[in-house]
């Protein structure tokens, strides 16, 4: 990959560029509104919903919220992650001495057990530059085949990334292959900028259309409709950190705030813990079921949203109110999203700092803001474990029944029958 | 609700006016396509999936579709049930003397525990009457709390037909309700058929703007696009036969040939048996996954697909079938359907039936095949349920867990303990 510092400047007029470079070969995804979520997002929380958080005690906020969806769910891939990863290849083919100097045969490389890895695969495809993908070996075998049959090579290594690494360094002497990093590049960053970019545009565009497209709700609208314009602000899930800091500098100058939302579950909101005490947190090790946010945030992404103070606050949530807006979004919404995507809307319906932000700010006239659905790769098995009956994921918890199929039946068996004699 | 013999005619021009009816109370759904779905509809099938099958041993079919996905998955509700409802509301309130007679303040009613009793709900609130749902006692309570959200008063009962019949001449004798049956009847029937007449305009327009909204795929369309005009096909699922028979309707006189859809399992393709007897099987007792087909077709319905045969054919998918589609949907398309919705796409996939005659009939040409998904009133249990790992299905069976919460460890341990010893 380019050398970083020979990228674009970080500005809105970057991102504008990139997206004149890749529009050709991603989806220009729908924005969707829902009436029943946003009428949700603008009722105040009951007192006992707060009664176990920060906030008990406390009266709710009362924010009006309409709520925009940037459907990455539906994008190529299934996930944002295709825009980097187009930005980065348009950008590298056309590098200088590439070409000449024999870069197309040796290809890209990567390591990425999700949806960078088919992003990459299909963006070099579609560039005709083979790809080398790193994967650990436990890797899905849906993951490993979606991710041939884009046609890249699969290069299997250990778990760890330190051990990803290694195999990718050996990729890389073997075959002089250029790293494309999943987002901690300015190229990537770029690239996953665009979808804020596309989402402004899409919301000035429905407001000023009016009718069928906008959020239905019960309030504000009638008096100030005149006056809105656009997205008020816009929240993006934080792993990572390409996709956020992207969308910060797509906002620049705006008058568009950004915000960035992660998971609180195992010190999985490194980039909010770094804001508060002033220094990036560089190693993350947590399961949160929201599996796209477990990565710390990036060097590159964080000095846009840390030291340019492009992303104006990051919040996060419990992993119950991850599973909450990702129930709502599958049963009233009607569409797929991954537990990532929706850690924005969770904060926006569950967090009480953000939503008393939007009651002050806004008042009765409200926030129109912008929620990015960053990808829709989830299998029915993993949804079905994380809305799993009680009773039965507390069996398999125990051990009892082994969702995975390596424990059964005679295990119950045998330690019941252990703990009865 | 009018008296059957004075609902207009079952023509096409009916269903236009029915549509002029209600467009303004419902949503004017989307057309999707997926490149993915329509590839694999255009690729044969396996030999080995075609090994315990009827078709074992034969040369598997070759057609191509072009696939147009009418969501009403994404309509007011969740389902296309509104737009019968709608129908039914507004003809009732324009009919002579039911005002001046005191209608308005008795009411309707109707016995359902699914879609029908919402989407009734729904359209009488919107005009102002009261409505009477009979609910079986052992509905889920989230169906009961959506039907009384809809401001419906909710009458319990039994679960067998007899049992809800009996209490609603209990409801029309107390109340003098009218009653709003959930398919067989010409007003409901009108309605749900306005579905077809959306999808064939949007298809046509789709096709005549070109671009992005067309079906991705690798065949065909090059030589032929000057040709196409529409659809040809649409298929449809049949439990009660409202939707069906309403689309193949609004289908008449414009050459779109029309299909029709059930399961197999446990006789829940009675009106593909029916058809095939020549005479209407009027009891049913399934217990399919595609919950929303499990009653027999109705007699009015039945009057349409098979006395006039405006339904060319009766097809039936199994079980497996059916779940294939649905992950697919799901997986693939990124939006939630319920099963019922997904047993036409399931018969463009897998039944070489119907393979077989799109392939004589449109040859290298192929055909623009429109998929009425009909719902998505599918919970995030109920999914989890489908498609749980087979060993955790397995222990459930045996009784070893209980999804109901019901049957605990104990249970476990007591029952392989008596095993063992």
């Amino acid at each position: 990959m380019a050398d970083p510092t020979k990228s674009p400047p970080l500005t809105r007029d970057s991102v504008i560029a990139a997206h004149a470079l890749i529009k050709q070969y991603i989806h220009y995804t729908p924005v969707l509104t829902n009436a029943t979520l946003t009428e949700l997002a603008s009722t105040p929380q009951s007192a006992s919903a707060l009664a176990n958080t920060q906030w008990a005690g406390q009266e709710p906020a009362k924010p009006k919220i309409r709520l925009w969806f940037k459907c990455e769910n539906l994008q190529k891939v299934g996930a944002f992650k295709v825009r980097g990863a187009f930005h980065a290849l348009t950008r590298l083919v056309a590098e200088e001495g590439w070409e000449a100097g024999g870069g197309r045969g040796r290809g890209v490389v990567t390591h990425s057990s999700g949806n960078h890895a088919q992003a990459l695969a299909l963006a070099a495809r579609t560039m005709g530059v083979p790809a080398h993908i790193v994967m650990p070996k436990i890797s899905t075998p849906s993951k490993i085949a979606a991710t041939k049959g884009y046609g890249a090579k699969i290069i299997f290594s250990g778990s760890t990334s330190t051990e990803r690494e290694a195999v990718v360094e050996e990729v890389i002497k073997e075959t002089g292959a250029r790293l494309v990093p999943p987002y901690d590049h300015p190229d990537i960053m770029l690239g996953q900028g665009t979808l804020g970019i596309e989402l402004q545009e899409q919301v000035a565009r429905m407001i000023a259309e009016g009718g069928e497209g906008q959020p239905k709700c019960s309030f504000a609208l009638k008096g100030h409709r005149g006056k809105r314009k656009g997205l008020d602000a816009i929240i993006a899930p934080c792993g990572g950190g390409g996709m956020l800091s992207g969308t910060a500098i797509s906002c620049e100058g705006t008058g568009i705030s950004v915000f960035g939302a992660e998971p609180s579950f195992e010190g999985a909101d490194d980039c909010k813990r770094g804001v508060e005490q002033g220094k990036r947190i560089e190693t993350v090790k947590t399961l949160t079921i929201a599996d796209g946010l477990r990565t710390p945030v990036g060097a590159y992404p964080w000095s846009v949203i840390y030291e340019r103070k492009l992303v104006r606050q990051m919040f996060s949530v419990t992993e119950d109110q991850i599973k909450k807006a990702l129930r709502l979004v599958l049963e009233r919404m009607k569409v797929v999203v991954e537990p990532s995507a929706v850690v924005g809307l969770a904060t926006a319906l569950f967090n009480e700092d953000f939503r008393q932000l939007i009651e002050q700010e806004s008042g009765e006239e409200g926030w129109d803001l912008g929620i990015a659905f960053s990808g829709g790769n989830v299998s029915v098995e993993a949804l079905g474990k994380m809305f799993e009956p009680p009773v039965a994921k507390a069996e398999r918890q125990e051990g009892l029944v082994g969702v995975s199929g390596e424990k059964i039946a005679e295990n119950v068996a045998g330690k019941k029958h252990q703990e009865k004699s």
